[in-house]
């Protein structure tokens, strides 16, 4: 008979799984920044250059003297003598002296001399070689000063920063053209089951194809970790326990999915417990689907292990596997999970003690969003794959009511 | 002088632009299912086998004629002859007669006469060959039919959903190796200035390195689209108007910076307007930063002139070029977008009359999430490139206090 199993709230699951997993060993590698995209910064980022390397208008309009303006309003303008206009991308070759003006882009840079400018809503023509001033600027008004923004030398990014398009248009702005980026950690993903079968293959009575393997891969993908598919091992605690080792060996950490009777998920945790210290953490979730899961580390190395079902697997594994591959990518984001809110069309019953997690369908209805949740009788992989998101109801509640609002996580 | 823009509403500038896109011309391609992953369905996917393909048990338990259970209890249990165990991934070899039962796990095969299952639970060892069964089940209990999840011919999955880890596994779940994919949109990127400079090469007095062709060519990539990185136009309208027109013949879609002056802006709307019916759309938005972006479709080809500085660029490119994208990849995905919640740190003064966007960090305080804004005078890139996300002040609000509940959408 298979042990009962303790369940854990699944906030202290994580907790317990990320307090034990030693500082990541990162090692890392050269790229061109423009191939770097959704990569994890290896090493800070310090400024090279200064930025603006001129002093810049952050306006159009005129560069002047602050002092000619002093006095200035719509009733009594001041007329100022135009000598010139800064040429975008170049260096004005004139001087604005006390009482003259030069026309100025946004980005422009301002001439000598000139140390203020007057935006363009607050001046007009007054004949081709003179502007009227109609509102007083301060010294630095509408500039940026050359290193205002960036100074040389300052850290500009951090390790762990994960590569978005704001941080690639940064490190061009400063010509950074390298960078240096974590390697993806090696998932290892092996599916277990007597029953399953490589996905290429035509079932048996009996059999399944093994759709783990390829759902959690694309998942470790998108993650940012590298999948390695192991294949199927089968229930034989041998094989088993010698497919696990090779896979600790080789990999940074281990997905197992651990077939679906209880007594090999129990085999499981057993060979996941003999992989070294301090073992498994974690056996059980207040979770569904997803309730036999198991966590461990091994020796410093992670190793998950989830149902069999292909929902349980996916769903659960969106919970661990990615904080997982955060922190073997030594990455510093938070763990807030966003979602959009809803409007629950139907109601949702759940049994208190377990957070449980269905997935949606969304509609939109004039303004509001409509969740509409997918029953489904067995763990059917379809359930999830056509589904918008995942509605969350709390460990203690016992369902959901038509109209009430949910958080529903995009999937 | 520059005119004046009129300035809509940036929802009603977003309806006005895809109400004016015509339906997508889509290209397709097949790929294998393991290398579909994140890109769009081009058909619908029909079922091909049922499934499951065999009378399957949902638990742990015992394969049971319902009748021979009818009656039991925990005070009055019945008992059953033990002929066997249903083998997992193979078809049982004995059958199960009234007043007999067979050890079934999760996922096995009903054996022959058999039509119901008893949980685990509910049940005892009570010697080598006989098991104590303590409450009755009815037929079909615990027990999944053929084809009850998914009937041959059945319609799976529908043209426009995103291949999602668990797309990948209903597929493979069917055995389905090919799959027919939108090819991504061909999304041309074209930079203005005269004061821009290719970043690789050395800015000289009054020059910046261009920023914008790189962060919106990674942005373009994340959300689906295959980047075509135009370099940069002059301000000489000449030279504009001819790469604008090469671009739009070439591309399925331009997204042009369109330099930092307001002239600048006028003659990029002005050169979008020629490309053709029905033109521009919009030009000029109630949102900060981003104002003078400018809609327009010309010949059944969206195109859309963002401002030059790269955080307005990045900011408002997210906002269109997101919904651009999916359009043209017949994408099926609502507009929502995900947050999380956080409490703002400071007070944070907006423009009513503008919905404005400021970057924030985001940090945890106990259970909290604080979002402290990133204040900055010029729209410096890295004021992006260090936030975690970006706060959003609705159009009629004079700023936020600290303090206040912020929606944050992560970056």
């Amino acid at each position: 008979m298979p042990e009962f199993l303790k369940l854990t709230p699944p906030d202290v699951a994580l907790e317990t799984f990320l307090l034990n997993l030693p500082a990541a060993k990162l090692q890392s590698e050269k790229l061109p920044v423009i191939e770097a995209a959704g990569r994890t910064l290896a090493k800070d980022i310090y400024a090279i250059e200064e930025l603006p390397a001129f002093r810049r208008s952050t306006v159009d309009g005129f560069a002047v003297q602050a002092s000619s303006t002093f006095g200035a309003s719509d009733s009594l303008p001041i007329y100022l003598q135009l000598v010139g206009e800064s040429p975008m991308g170049g260096q004005p070759d004139f001087l604005v002296n006390k009482g003259q003006a030069a026309i100025i882009h946004t980005g422009g840079m301002l001439p000598e001399g000139s140390n203020a400018v007057v935006m363009m809503e607050y001046t007009q023509e007054a004949s081709a070689n003179e502007v009227e001033i109609q509102r007083a600027v301060s010294v630095g008004e509408n500039v940026i000063e050359p290193g205002e923004d960036v100074k040389p030398g300052e850290l500009l990014l951090t390790a762990g920063k994960i590569i978005t398009p704001a941080v690639i248009g940064g490190l061009m702005s400063q010509g950074i053209q390298e960078v240096e980026v974590a390697i993806p950690p090696r998932i290892g993903i092996l599916s277990s089951g007597d029953e399953v079968i490589d996905p290429y293959q035509t079932p048996k009575p009996g059999q399944v194809r093994d759709v783990n393997s390829y759902s959690l891969s694309a998942l470790v993908t998108e993650l940012g970790g590298k999948p390695v598919r192991l294949g199927v091992s089968s229930d034989q605690e041998e094989d088993m326990r010698a497919r696990v080792r090779e896979a600790m060996d080789a990999c940074d950490a281990l997905v197992i999915t651990a077939g679906s009777s209880a007594s090999v998920r129990d085999l499981t945790a057993r060979i996941l417990g003999e992989m070294g210290s301090p073992g498994v953490l974690v056996h059980g979730i207040r979770f569904r689907p997803g309730k036999p899961t198991i966590l461990a580390v091994c020796n410093g190395k992670p190793a998950i292990g989830l149902p069999g079902n292909p929902v349980s697997a996916l769903v659960v594994g969106g919970l661990f596997i990615k904080p997982m591959i955060n922190h073997l990518l030594g990455r510093n984001t938070r763990l807030a999970r966003p979602y959009v809110l809803a409007k629950l069309s139907t109601n949702t019953p759940s049994q208190a003690g377990k957070e449980e997690w269905f997935p949606v369908y969304l509609h939109q209805e004039g303004e509001k969003l409509i969740a509409e949740p997918i029953f489904y009788k067995s763990n059917l992989i379809f359930a999830l794959a056509k589904a918008d998101g995942l509605i969350r109801i709390p460990l203690d509640a016992n369902g959901l009511e038509a109209g009430e609002q949910v958080e529903v996580f995009l999937i």
